[in-house]
């Protein structure tokens, strides 16, 4: 099975290795800013265009809500950012909100966060990918392609699963191209419009400023604070990613924890400053958007080719028609969403990898470097991705109804356990200086805590009905699932574990039993190696499925004066297994203290079609035979010429791992080296 | 895997347990005829009907053909069964044409008879139901189901394929009354009508008698001798079946040959009795069809529930309006139809195991009493008879195209292997009497070789384009296929059987580990019963992937003081696999001539999904480490809680099946005893 799979693998994703993620060198801050800010970074595509989404089912009068929604957001951003320094500093091991809050809240309250973080994962595929290729089609030269977007997410999720599949050997370096790129197009878009309006007085108009609403909804009063507050958190979908900084500190240069906090703050004071200055152009510049693009009228019409994102249309008023421009903004914006998307798929198994450990997944995740784990874990998050793309036609709006409360449960129970951390630590804390610094930090967290809990209570409020309850279904099934595993895991435990002392007692005598029907080489193979093991009682055993081949191999054997009985189990009716578990259910009762152990040839072979020819009988045999108590099974492998190719495969493989261990080694030396040092 | 699809198939196909087919006692001819004359009885309910559709093809007027395509038919069957007479007598074994083909015209022969049987299978699977369903839907008050048929088809085959999976206790005596039916209610309404033309003077009119036939061609010459040939030939598959018999030789009462032959001939007279019965009723009742409904005219219009089948429409001409009488017919044609069809389920395993056998299909297929290999041969079976259903419409007229080609391949391979076999023991045969005898069968094998070859030759000229190519590729297919495996096999057995001497060296020493990571009962079991084996030298080995755990593990081992070294082996990042290869390696390398027994600790689960989260990482293990030379791998089974419900109720099938086999065995001692008093 494994050879087959691998194969088939080696076939359609090669054979190229995997490499830990940043495995082999630590990060300066400069590299560390792009491998973690493209989260955090690439939500600015959205986040500005989903606030005005909502507030156009006012018409676009209530497009001045935005100032104040916008500027909630950009306060919450800040918070949040600040609350996760603490973290960051707090728990520098890299578990990030999963272990603040196992630690300080208990279980429960930990696997809801992964849970959260799961279905996070899922999510942030799904819409980074989507949207990146929204603002892509948006330039007008690529109108006539909108109508196949799902079909252009999905290749690009494909294109991206096969890449990490492939398994590539990431580096910060192939992230600061196009993040720092990303940064100049957004940040010189923004300059580029401030010097046209300032000092050549230009007016910057985008495609749809002369375009009118249709408001669907006239909200006054109540229903008038529950659309800006409906707005608020569709904005605070810029706030996604910032938590992972706090999963990955083990990656920075020393001193990781100081390190990390200041890359959290940059990037977060960039992220608003890019937030911001999309959300004031797209406001200078008029830009209409509506959820439905039936609302939109350009010169009483409906637009034509769908609508196009607020990021391309502030780039097409910025630049005018300075196309390069224009695509660059788009092709970086797709670019990093992109990479967003990528993060999910790295982040996605080395999450499963902590939960496994923990007995919340399938235990085979932790150990890492397993190729199998990883790619299962890329299929699986490719497989839900795209079953959200095409469930919802890869329309970011109502993703992003769904995204949202994953990160704001995360964020929410991360504070609050940082609350509880902070409080453990002062009732140990007699020195007054530290009680102070940690009385700040809890204040921080307290704050944290409050907006985040303000914001989740509003995400889950406005668009539970919107889609929010999906995601909660989901998070509430990885809940259940994981607390499932770990019980089960708990409950082998305790049956593998109590009365240890049963076990100690040696078995009397070993019974050895060699299973062969012709004496050829595999089965001289085992009857030798059984023979070596010298145990109490050997039998060769047949089973007399055909007389005539029963005959020839008595003779054979009288021949060739073997030195172990033959004993022939009749079998009138060709069957096979059931006559040896007979047969060995009998030695069992007569002597119950010893052990029986079953010598099997079997043979290896190089072709998944071999296997449908081979060893069927000798499987279904040792499947049964596991369910006897006091029986082992030996199995004395027979390479056929045919596996040799796939044993030299699995050679070369393993000189390579090997030489890649010990680069590994190296880097991990000179790791622990550094770290004594200091 | 075998647990879980086993327990999937428990509840789909429940406990019952399949005995061989017929497997208890002998049977006296009158038990024998109807169960190998299904196949051929039922072709009767179909044969006339194929002749006047190819007729139709110019007109109603063209029908008077029928009485040279349907005498030829006649003279043909009765000559295949004289000569199958021959054919019984001399391979009374029960390998059938694929036995004759082999043994007198060499393994391509052998084999090519095995594909065209393996094919007739499938299409009598598709034709029989089909066809019986066909004939019952033809009842008028049926006729508002007819759009159904496809859907009604496939319903009726995963019915039997369900009752062959839970596995039938057949008997002969199943098979009696339906058959005997059959012919009662067939020469019943023979003799009925012969009364009422010669007493009543009635004149008996199908419902179709006063329709006409708008003719698609105006054949004359040649052509005419074409369409006449073609109609023979489609009037040939009141052939198949006929050599059912042959596989069936020790299935009868003492003198097998003598009985087999007798039956064969009650048999062939029946049939014959009975197409021609229809035949006449057919002609003398003026039943009209034709290939399409379009070129059926009733008072100038087209049929609107589609045409009834020949013997449904001779029924209602000679019954008039006693409907009983109309559904009996075509009830009991059904019925036999649906059963003609169960012994191609019966059939298609027992040839996969003789075929099994001689290494021309995975040899799992020959140990019988494997329910899985029955139940696969079954699947398939019913797989290929589906997509031919769907594919064809359940169309009979064109199934039966591809149906004759295998048919007529097997009797003429056969037919010539026979007078190969009397050459040859002609010459060995010196004396007069029997060498005379001899000649008489040889003269009879000649006639029925040219008979069949001639309508081989007619059926591939006459029905090539109509469906025949898709009949032989699939042929080749098997062929090829069939070859290829016994090309694989041969040159494994080859390379298992040189230098057996090689194999003949002891290893010098064993060299045990024993894989662990925790000291827990399966642990500590698989290193008791490692001690017990007594091995050279005996290692515990664990891979340290989490150092807290390894630490923990060292603790307890130095606390049990266990008197066998633990070796940690160091594995920075969290690779199993590699690391323990690695070791082995190295291992082998320092002693070669010893061998590697590792020990690992296997649980035993008893759910599917268990299987997912235990035993993975063991299981990849064990599948690498089988790739090395000179390592042998025990599985030491740890028989979780869970599996105890598993292990019972396999006790429980185990308990079942001896008694069974108990009784088997006593049938046959029985027989045995019986044989030899003879």
């Amino acid at each position: 099975m494994s050879i087959a799979s691998g194969v088939f693998k080696r076939v359609v994703v090669g054979r190229a290795l995997r490499s830990d993620r940043l495995g082999e060198t630590l990060l300066p801050k400069k590299l560390a800013l792009p491998v973690f800010a493209t989260d955090a970074v690439s939500s600015v595509g959205y986040a500005t265009q989903e606030i005005l989404l909502v507030l156009a089912a006012g018409g676009a009068l209530f497009y001045h809500w935005t100032w104040l929604a916008a500027g909630a957001v950009c306060l919450i951003l800040l918070t949040v950012v600040l609350s996760y320094r603490q973290n960051v500093r707090a728990y520098p091991s890299g578990g990030g909100d999963y272990e603040v809050a196992t630690t300080n809240l208990g279980r429960n309250a930990g696997i809801t966060v992964a849970s959260a973080l799961l279905v996070d994962y899922v999510m942030t595929v799904a819409v980074s990918i989507s949207s990146g290729v929204d603002t892509f089609l948006s330039t007008p030269a690529l109108a006539h392609l909108r109508p196949h977007k799902v079909e252009i997410v999905l290749g690009c999720l494909v294109f991206m699963m096969l890449v990490n599949l492939r398994g590539v050997r990431e580096s910060g370096k192939v992230f600061a191209l196009p993040v720092y790129s990303f940064m100049v197009g957004i940040y010189g878009m923004a300059l580029y419009a401030l010097v046209r309006v300032i000092f050549f007085n230009d007016t910057l108009l985008a495609p749809t400023a002369h375009a009118t609403i249709v408001p669907t909804a006239a909200p006054a009063g109540l229903a008038l604070l529950f659309l800006v507050l409906r707005a608020f958190a569709s904005g605070c979908t810029a706030l996604t990613g910032i938590e992972a900084i706090s999963n990955g500190v083990p990656a920075f240069k020393e001193p990781k924890p100081k390190n990390a906090a200041a890359t959290l703050l940059i990037m977060g004071t960039i992220a608003v400053g890019m937030f911001a200055s999309i959300t004031v152009l797209s406001l200078y510049t008029k830009v209409r958007v509506t959820d439905s693009d039936a609302n939109l009228r350009i010169n009483g019409q409906p637009p034509v080719h769908g609508q196009e994102t607020v990021v391309a249309q502030v780039a097409q008023a910025v630049f005018s028609n300075f196309s390069p421009a224009i695509y660059f903004v788009t092709a970086t914006t797709l670019i990093i969403l992109v990479l967003a998307a990528n993060t999910a798929f790295n982040g996605f198994p080395v999450l499963g990898s902590i939960l496994a450990r923990d007995g919340y997944l399938p235990r085979q995740l932790h150990t890492r470097g397993d190729r199998l784990a990883f790619s299962n874990g890329i299929v699986l998050l490719g497989a839900f991705a795209a079953a959200l793309i095409i469930g919802f036609d890869a329309n970011v709006t109502r993703l992003i109804q769904l995204y949202i409360v994953g990160v704001f449960v995360s964020f929410t129970l991360s504070q609050l356990g940082m609350i509880r951390h902070w409080n453990r630590h002062l009732r140990q804390q007699p020195e007054a200086s530290e009680r102070n610094r940690m009385q700040r930090s809890r204040v921080i967290s307290f704050v944290g805590f409050s907006a985040t809990a303000t914001v989740l209570v509003v995400v889950i409020l406005t668009k539970f009905t919107h889609g929010a309850w999906l995601a909660i279904t989901a998070m509430a099934i990885f809940f259940l699932l994981m607390k499932g595993i770990r019980r089960h895991y708990d409950t082998v435990k305790a049956e593998l574990f109590t009365d240890v002392e049963d076990e100690s007692a040696l078995p009397a005598r070993v019974f050895a039993l060699v299973l062969l029907s012709k004496l050829h080489k595999p089965a001289l193979r085992a009857l030798n190696y059984a023979r070596a093991t010298r145990p109490s009682v050997l039998e060769a055993v047949t089973v007399n499925v055909d007389p005539e081949e029963t005959a020839a191999l008595e003779h054979d054997w009288e021949q060739r004066e073997l030195p172990v009985p033959l004993k022939v189990l009749d079998s009138p009716y060709r069957e096979v297994t059931p006559v040896i578990v007979d047969y060995i259910r009998r030695i069992r009762r007569t002597s119950p203290r010893d052990v029986v152990t079953v010598f099997i040839p079997e043979y290896v072979v190089g072709h998944w079609w071999e296997h449908l020819l081979h060893n069927q009988a000798a499987l279904r045999l040792k499947g049964r035979l596991l369910f006897m108590p006091g029986v082992m099974v030996v199995s004395v492998p027979w390479q056929l010429r045919s596996s040799e190719a796939v044993a030299e495969r699995l050679d070369e493989d393993a000189a390579a791992g090997e030489a890649e261990r010990a680069s590994r080694r190296h880097a991990g030396a000179e790791l622990n080296a550094k770290a004594a040092r200091e």
